[in-house]
C-alpha cells in the first residue's frame, strides 16, 4: 500500500493519481475533494458518456420538456412535434440567454424570454424579430445534443461522437425492462435531494449494502444481504438470507412461467455503459417497497397480472440506478453540482391510468426511498467530511463492497482514457 | 466567424481573447464569467477610468458622506468643511481598519472606530492617541482619490493620473444638464439592486430597446423604439413611432423657444468617457415617467415652468446612465461585485423644496424604474446563465443593438490599452 | 518604510513577503487576506505547533470527548478508559468517513456511523464487520495526534515531531496555574463566536488595550491600562492607573503571604510556545470579572480562601489566552476557518462543586466576556475589511501595542522556519 505514503503530486497531476490507484482501496482524497478533478469529471465522464437524465413518462406529449443541468451545461429534453425525444442546448443563439428557466413545462415553441427569438421543438429558428437583411435563419438553430431512449429511459451524451456501447447494453437489458412498459407510465412524484458529497461517493454508497443496517425502512422489503455471498453473510442477517433463498426460488419459478428474464448479468467495468441487471425477490409480502412488502399502487405496470415480481434492479455506470417492480418503477439520476455537492433526482413512475388518491397515495409510494435517500445523504456527508481531512488515506473495501470497487475501476479507466485523448 | 471554433486560449490569455473579438458579435464567454477577467476589469476599467458614483444632492452639507465600494476598494465621498467634494480611501493609516462602515451619514471628523484616530474631512490626521515622540502626524493623512463634479454628478478615479477626457465631455454635456440644476436637488429615494450577472451584461442590457416588450410600465411613457431607425421599426411599434415623431417635433420647437439643447451628440467608442446625450419626447402626457406620462413631483427642477420637456438621457461609458426630466432626475450607477454579480444603484432626485407626501409620493415617483430594473435583472440573469454554458458562442447583435456593439467596442479597446500598459 | 511602495511579489512569494516584513508595522495585506497564506498558516503554524484546544474540565470522565477542527483536520480529544487524555484523527480507517459528528459527547467505543467499525477510546480497532480472512485488525487503528496537558490545559500537535518547547514553558507557568486546580473544574458555559477576520487579526486585537475604550464592561474590573508604561498612560486613564498601582501593591503582598507567584514572565518571540504570564490586580472589588469586580461564583477554585487574587493572565502563541481568577477561569482558543473567518471558543470553568443557579448564574458569569468578545469581533471585522482594500498599507504600532508587534515577530519567524524546511 505504497500510495498511502506518497506525497500528493505537485500541481495535481490527475493522470499520476489515476495511475497509482490501488485496486481494493478507496480512491485518494483529491478524487473526492479537488475542484480540478471535478472539472475533469465533468469533461471526461459527464460530457463524454451516456448520462441518464429522465424517463419518457416525464414528457408524455409533444412540447413537454425538462431542463437538465450537467456541470455548467443546461440541456432541454423535449418531445418534439413529431413525438420524437430531442435534446437541445438551452442557450439562445442571439446573445446566449438561457431560454427555458423552469425545470419542466410544456411549450409550443421554445421562445427565449429576452428578445423573443422563437425556435421549433426540433431546434430550428422560426422567428428573430427585426433581423437585418443578410441574416440567415438556418444558421441559428439551437445546438443539438445526442439522445438515446432505452425502454423508456432517456440518456443524453454531450460528446460529438458518443460511445456506441449503450445500444449494445440496450439489447441486453431491454428484454428485462420492456415488460414494465415505461412508455405507459406517468410521474407520481419526483424529489431532488442535494447531498453534501462528491458524486462518486454517492455512487459508491449505492453500490453496497454493507451499510444497510442504517436503512430500517428499506430493509422491510429489500433483503439487506445484497452484495454478500452465501459464505460471508453476517450472523444477524442469516435469517433474512434464508428467507431470501426461499423467496428467490419461488420468484424464479414464477418468472419462468411468465417468461420474465431474471438471471443476473453483470459487466460493470469493461464497457462504457458498465451495468448490472437482475430480478430479485423482495421480503415480506414480496410485492413492492413498503413496510409490509405489499403493493403501493393498485394499477400494475404493463400487462402484469401478478404482484409478486420482486424488484428488477439495474445499476448503470456512471450515474444511475433503477428498480422496476410490478406496481411502480423508481429511477435515480446522480448529477454533480460541485466537487462536494451532488443532486440525486428520484422519480417514482406509476401506470398512466393509476389515479392519485385512489390507486396510490404519494406519501406511501415514496416513503421507503425518501427515508433511505435521507439516510444515504447523511452517510455520504460523513464520507465527504472524512476525505477532506489530510489524515484520510484510502481504506480497504470489504468483500461485499465488490461493486464499489467495480465502480472505481470503471471510473479510473475512463478517466485515464479521457486524459490520454 | 472563426472565433466560434477557436479553443479558449490556454491559461486565459485575456489579450488574445480581446484581440480576436469579432465586431458585431457578443463577447466570448470568459468576459462574462471569468474571475480573472473580472479582476482585470477592476484593474483596467474601474481603477483607471472616471466612474460615476453619486450626485451632489446626496451630500448637501459639510460632513455629509457616502461610502462607495469599487472592487475591494472602499472610498469615502465627503463634502469637506470648505464645502468641496472630496474622495478619500476608507482605510485607517494606523492598522488599516475600515473607518466608516455605514453607506452614508454625516460627521464632524472621520474617526476610526477601532483606536480613535481622527481625520479632518479633507483627510488630514488630526489626532492619534498616545503616539510616540517621533510620530509625524503629517505622514498619516488619508489617501486621496481623484474626484470631478460635472453639473452635480460626482465621478471618482482611482488612478494616479486620471484620463483628461471627462473634462472635455463635461463641456459638451453641461449645457444640456445644467438647466436641471442638480445642485438644488435632494434624494427622494435610492434603491440598491444586486443583479445576478456580469456588469457588462448589465450595461449591454441598458444599451438597447430590442427587449423593451418586456417593460410594460416603462413603455407607457418612454417610447420603446429607442435604437431603431425609421426603416426597421417593428410593425407592432409603428403606431408608437408615429406618435414619437409628432411629439419630438413639438418638443424640439419648445426647446428652441426655451433655449434648451436637444440634438443628439454621440461619441460612444473613440473617447475615454464615451457618451451619448439627447433630449427626446415622452409618450402619453409627455411629462415624466409614469403610467399616464404625467409628472410625479410638483416642484419642477431648476427654473422650469413647462412640464413637457421630455427626457434628457445620457449614456456614459463605462458604468452609468441618466434621465433628466422637468420634475425629477434618475441616476444609475453600475458597480461590479464579482464576475457574476453587479450592484445597480438607482437614485431619484427631486427639487430640494419638494416635500415628501405633499409634492411627491415616493412610491409613484419610483414605480416605473423599480419595475423596469426588476425586469432587467431577470434578463441579465438569463444572459449570465446562458454564458456559463460551454455551448454558448458569441451571437449577432441586431441593427437596433448598435449601442451594445459600441459598448463592447469601447470596452475591448480600453482593455487592450490596459493590458499593453 | 520601503515595503509600502513595493509591488506585491509575482505569484505570491510568501517567503519574500515574510523576508521584507518591517518591524514596527502591521503585516502586508496578503497575510490577512490571501487564501494561499491561509493554507500556509494551517500547514506551517497550526499543523506544526502546539495548539490549545480544550481543558480537562471539558472531558472529566472516561469516554468523554470533544471534536476539534483545525483547518480541514478533525481531531477527537477523548479521555480513554485509563483516564488518559488522547487525541485521534476523526477519520475511519475503512473508507474514511468522519466517525464522530457531534462537537462533544460521551461514548464507550468510537463507532463509525457508516459501516459500524468500532474503535476503543485509545484508537485500537475492536470490530470490523464481515472483513475478509487476511484482514489484520492491528493495521487499522485510528491515527494518533500528539497531546500534552499543562495544568489541566489540553494542547495537541499535528506534527510527527512536535516542538519540545511546550514542556519547558509548562515548567515555568505551572506554578502559577496549578493552585487554580483546573482538574477539579467543570464547564459552566462555552460560546463559539465566528469572527469575520483572519486569525492573526483576532490575535493582534487581543494583544493590546489601545482599543479598550471600546470595552466598557471589561473596563469595570480589568484595568484598561494593559500594555502602557507608566510614562505613556493616556490622561483619561491616569486615575485608573493610580488605582492599579495601589491595588497591585496590595495584591503582591497577599500573594507573597499565600505563596502565589505573580511576577511577569515574558518570552513572546524567541521560543516556539512564546508566552507571557503575570498575576495582576483587578479594579473595583478586585475579585472577578463583573460590573462591580465582585465574585461571580461562590465556590472558590483550588483551596483558595481569599477572593481578591486578581487575574492570572497567560498569553500564548499562537492561538490562546487565559484568565485564572479565584472563582473561575476563562479560556480562549482561536481556530482559523478560512483566510477571513475565525472561530473564537470561549470557555468558562468553575469549581466542579459549584451548582448552577445556586453558586453561579451563567448569565452573570459570562456577561463581561460575551460583551467584550462581541465588541472585539466588530473591531476585527473592521480591520479585515480595511486590509482587503488595495489602498491598505502596513501602519505603525503604538508603544502600548508592543505585544502585537511581538506576535507578528513570532509569526514571521515561524513562517520562515516552515518555508525553509
Amino acid at each position: 500500500m505504497d500510495a498511502r505514503t506518497l506525497d500528493p503530486p505537485h500541481q495535481l497531476d490527475i493522470a499520476a493519481l489515476a495511475e497509482r490507484r490501488e485496486p481494493g482501496l478507496s480512491l485518494e482524497a483529491p478524487f473526492y475533494t479537488s475542484d480540478e478533478i471535478y472539472e475533469a469529471d465533468i469533461a471526461g465522464i459527464f460530457s463524454k458518456h451516456w448520462i441518464f437524465v429522465a424517463s419518457e413518462g416525464e414528457i408524455p406529449d409533444a412540447g413537454d420538456y425538462v431542463t437538465i443541468n450537467l456541470g455548467t451545461y443546461s440541456v432541454i429534453v423535449v418531445r418534439d412535434d413529431d413525438e420524437e425525444v430531442r435534446a437541445l442546448h438551452n442557450v439562445c443563439r442571439h446573445r446566449g440567454a438561457r431560454i427555458l428557466t423552469d425545470a419542466q413545462g410544456s411549450v409550443g415553441n421554445l421562445v427565449c424570454g429576452y428578445h423573443h427569438w422563437a425556435y421549433a421543438t426540433d431546434g430550428r429558428l422560426r422567428h428573430a424579430p427585426t433581423h437585418g437583411k443578410d441574416f440567415d435563419m438556418t444558421c441559428f438553430g439551437l445546438k443539438h445534443v445526442a439522445v438515446q431512449v432505452v425502454s423508456g429511459l432517456i440518456f443524453i451524451c454531450l460528446a460529438d461522437e458518443p460511445p456506441e456501447d449503450l445500444a449494445r447494453v440496450a439489447d441486453i437489458v431491454s428484454p428485462y425492462i420492456a415488460p414494465h412498459e415505461l412508455g405507459k407510465t406517468k410521474v407520481a412524484a419526483q424529489v431532488d435531494l442535494v447531498e453534501e458529497g462528491n458524486w462518486k461517493l454517492v455512487m459508491e454508497n449505492n453500490r453496497e449494502c454493507y451499510h444497510c443496517d442504517g436503512h430500517p425502512e428499506l430493509a422491510c422489503s429489500l433483503f439487506p444481504t445484497f452484495g454478500y455471498g452465501s459464505s460471508d453473510i453476517p450472523p444477524h442477517l442469516q435469517p433474512a438470507h434464508d428467507r431470501y433463498l426461499l423467496a428467490q426460488t419461488e420468484l424464479e419459478a414464477r418468472c419462468d412461467e411468465l417468461g420474465l428474464p431474471y438471471v443476473a448479468v453483470e459487466d460493470l467495468t469493461s464497457r462504457d455503459s458498465g451495468f448490472r441487471i437482475q430480478r430479485e425477490a423482495l421480503d415480506g409480502a414480496g410485492e413492492s417497497f413498503s413496510e409490509t412488502g405489499e403493493s403501493v399502487s393498485n394499477v400494475l405496470l404493463g400487462d402484469f397480472e401478478h404482484r409478486r415480481l420482486g424488484r428488477l434492479s439495474l445499476h448503470l455506470q456512471p450515474n444511475a440506478w433503477f428498480h422496476f417492480l410490478s406496481d411502480h418503477a423508481v429511477t435515480f439520476a446522480v448529477l454533480p453540482l460541485s466537487s462536494g455537492r451532488t443532486l440525486v433526482r428520484t422519480t417514482w413512475l406509476v401506470h398512466e391510468d393509476a389515479e392519485e388518491g385512489v390507486d396510490y397515495d404519494p406519501e406511501a409510494l415514496t416513503k421507503v426511498w425518501r427515508e433511505t435517500n435521507a439516510q444515504d445523504a447523511a452517510f455520504v456527508a460523513r464520507a465527504q467530511l472524512g476525505a477532506t481531512s489530510p489524515a484520510y488515506e484510502p481504506g480497504p473495501y470489504m468483500p461485499s463492497e465488490y461493486q464499489v470497487e467495480a465502480f472505481c475501476t470503471w471510473y479510473i479507466a475512463r478517466m485515464q482514457e479521457h486524459l490520454s485523448s
